[in-house]
């Protein structure tokens, strides 16, 4: 698209070449072709080395650019503008079942359902209105989606998992898998046994929940894997057997909750992160990045840090000790002459 | 299900109004419609709160309950029996390959095997009787899948990998995708190299082994990856190339060991741990949570935790110094005042 | 094959048994049927206890073996050539597309493209010249996927997603799912809201770059998530949105890098580390295992451990914090007495 266009688009005036742009990038990572943008003048040493093609900037700008420039009211708006201009089309999931799909015949799709290439649905599974079931994904016997929700390439949700309204579930998610339960022991002849314990629940997943790449959640033991409403699930986090996630929640990167623990409404866990199983986590409870929970935490601190997880100043604290402990030393050392020489 | 008919079916007698239910679930999680239990009076504040419909309560329950209760001799036990007839029915897989299934006409299936949808078995492949090869799944070249193995949709086989009998792939497994091995250094004219080592072995999983969802185990340089009979791993573990682990271990999620590693008969790696490469972790060892091990574990320690990792005693200590410094610092003033006073 | 046979091939000399052999291992983990070797003296021991069927020794080697002997100048070597001849043949993967995949009239295939069973390939996608996509893979609108690239199967490539040539996609891996971003506040009655902010960008992976199993990197916001060229991403590695690669690097498995991070060239990222989001990591620093980077880092520091994480010196002088203090208490005891004895 030409900055000139662009410009019309935006309500902008074009400076310089009329150049061709067709992406959007921050002033350091911009490319040639690029468009990019600016607005607080602190940043002149970043427009002045930037490699975009063309730089939205205020009206008041008088700093000057090395490429051609587009004045807007607002730089940063007009920027997600023209991003949404630049950004590959969302592809078109139509209402209807694509021929390859496999959908069982006592399976209920609602209205508008879209089913993509060399997807199955099995026996029983109702679609609710509008949702889109993307190729290439297994949804397992009885299984129940909602209203509108999205489901990429390549998920799977084995038998009973209900999903909710309104989700976004990306590629590669697995809902449902058995949760890691086993009994062992020695048998009366000594020798050992594992055995696997039946896992009998279902995974149920709330309206407006968002879920990540690669991510697992496994079905309940008994009763439900339950993510209420609005939690929003980055990828590759594990969630155990039974866990029951309130509401509003956010489970970032490769995060992971054990079996039967409780997180609360507003909780926010940060990446790689792990909660061991059969705790809680009162609401709005914020567990900081690498963090290992081991014991319930019951909302009197907002934040922890660390393994074993503390409060920040604790945690602070203890990445002081070298030093602390250093200057300790020498005073002892100081100390020890005096007294010597007393 | 009626309450009235469950009773019977357990052998109890229900009190109160003749429920409808259709799941089971814990005390606190447990929802309208929902069938709960408690053996223990300890419990008595949980079960006057719960949600749910009825509660199966020993004979001898004296304090009453908020909602429809079915006495049963042992509770714990009868509702793992309601929730076997609650659980969303196994999926029949009968014997027969699927229509749309692509098996190579040189490849061997054994009797009574199932084969899903738009799933793909090899040149050569050998599929054991009884085994379950789900929709999606991609079986390789010249591998061996044991008999009344299951493997859930949407696993991948690489070439020549090697899977025993009895054993459960969840959904998302990889096995068989390359080690990570690169040889890196600078030629002559001082530009910068990195070479593909080729990964030549395979990777072979003993009987009785359970791999969870999204779990990736890597092929070997040369010679195997080997994962021993009765081993147990999680969700979203990694296992490098060449890694042996002997058996009857467990690997919780997340966790992940590295190349050429071998993890001895009978241990347990918790979520989120971390095993270094080209080390031996002895017979029974278990690595806590989030631990690092750098080196091996020749047993005379049983649990290691913390990175580095180290016995739990130590790691105690560890998590004490700050308080303990606090008082010696304290200490050290006092006894500054005492010098400076004589 | 017999050993005999490989004598030849390799150019050396058999004595002992004419044994078959069938694949290749390390002394300690070969069993019957596999050909080990040893170069080295020191490992006498390791020779007189391997369970291998044949060992390769070098011409000079008077301590005896076992088993039966190939000799050869150079048993390393030797050793490769024979796993080379054990491996399981690499698949053919012949030019030309199976007759289930599905490919958009819209897109473009190069000369000697394979493209496997039940592949999707969407409108206006761009697949270059001698590029091997599997079975089972999804490449959605307007992808494009440079020359002699490999991707295996059930890979899914996002709309939008570029690859360069000569890469290697490995099993599972997500390319371009929505980044994580939402906005959340309360509105003016109080209640919450989370707002997911549009993903609108792509992901753009250089050429030469490996992938491995069920990794995930996101689109970016606006712009581009950039793998360089030659960076080498082991498995079930997670990349947010914005983050720039520069190139030659190494991500060990289960490491994350979070949103609009800048990884340096030559960087090597350890297994289960984590890099915050928002910063830059220089040129050639290494972040170890498990470490967590929360700032930063300029290339002062060439290799950082712990969390957060910090030169090699001060976290190997915190593990020692422990030792360092009680010696401390003791001094400080001893010194107690001395004063209140004066």
């Amino acid at each position: 698209m030409k900055a000139s266009e662009l410009a019309k688009v935006l309500g902008g005036t074009l400076e310089g070449e009329d150049v061709e742009l067709s992406a959007c990038g921050g002033l350091e990572e911009a490319r040639p072709g690029d468009l990019s943008f600016c607005k607080d003048p602190k940043h002149v040493q970043l427009v002045e080395s930037t490699k975009a093609s063309a730089v939205l900037l205020p009206p008041d700008w008088d700093k000057g650019a090395p490429c051609s420039v587009i004045r807007v009211a607002d730089p940063n708006h007009a920027c997600m503008t023209a991003a949404k201009m630049f950004a590959p089309p969302e592809p078109v999931r139509a209402p209807g079942v694509h021929p390859t799909a496999i959908v069982d015949p006592s399976a209920k799709l609602g209205k508008d359902v879209h089913v993509g290439a060399f997807t199955v649905v099995e026996k029983g599974a109702e679609i609710g209105d509008g949702a889109v079931i993307e190729a290439q994904v297994f949804i397992g016997e009885g299984c129940k989606v909602g209203a509108k929700t999205h489901i990429y390439p390549q998920v799977t949700l084995r038998e009973g998992t209900i999903v909710g309204a309104d989700c976004i579930i990306h590629c590669g998610v697995r809902l449902g898998g058995d949760g890691y339960g086993f009994n062992n022991g020695r048998r009366e002849d000594g020798s050992i046994f594992i055995e696997k314990i039946p896992q009998l629940g279902i995974v149920e997943i709330g309206d407006g929940v968002e879920i990540g790449s690669n991510t697992t959640i496994d079905r309940a033991r008994i009763g439900r894997t339950y993510i209420g409403p609005m939690t929003k699930i980055d990828n590759l986090v594990q969630i155990g057997h039974n866990v029951k996630v309130k509401g509003y929640s956010g489970l970032i990167a490769q995060s992971g909750i054990a079996g039967s623990t409780e997180i609360g409404y507003g909780c926010l866990i940060w990446a790689q992160a792990g909660v061991s199983g059969h705790i809680k986590i009162a609401d709005g409870v914020q567990v900081g990045p690498q963090a290992g929970v081991p014991q319930s935490l019951d909302g009197s601190v907002r934040y922890v840090i660390g393994t074993p997880a503390e409060p920040m100043k604790e945690f602070g604290g203890r990445v002081l000790v070298p030093k602390m402990l250093a200057k300790l030393k020498a005073e002892v050392k100081e100390l020890k002459a005096k007294v010597a020489a007393k």
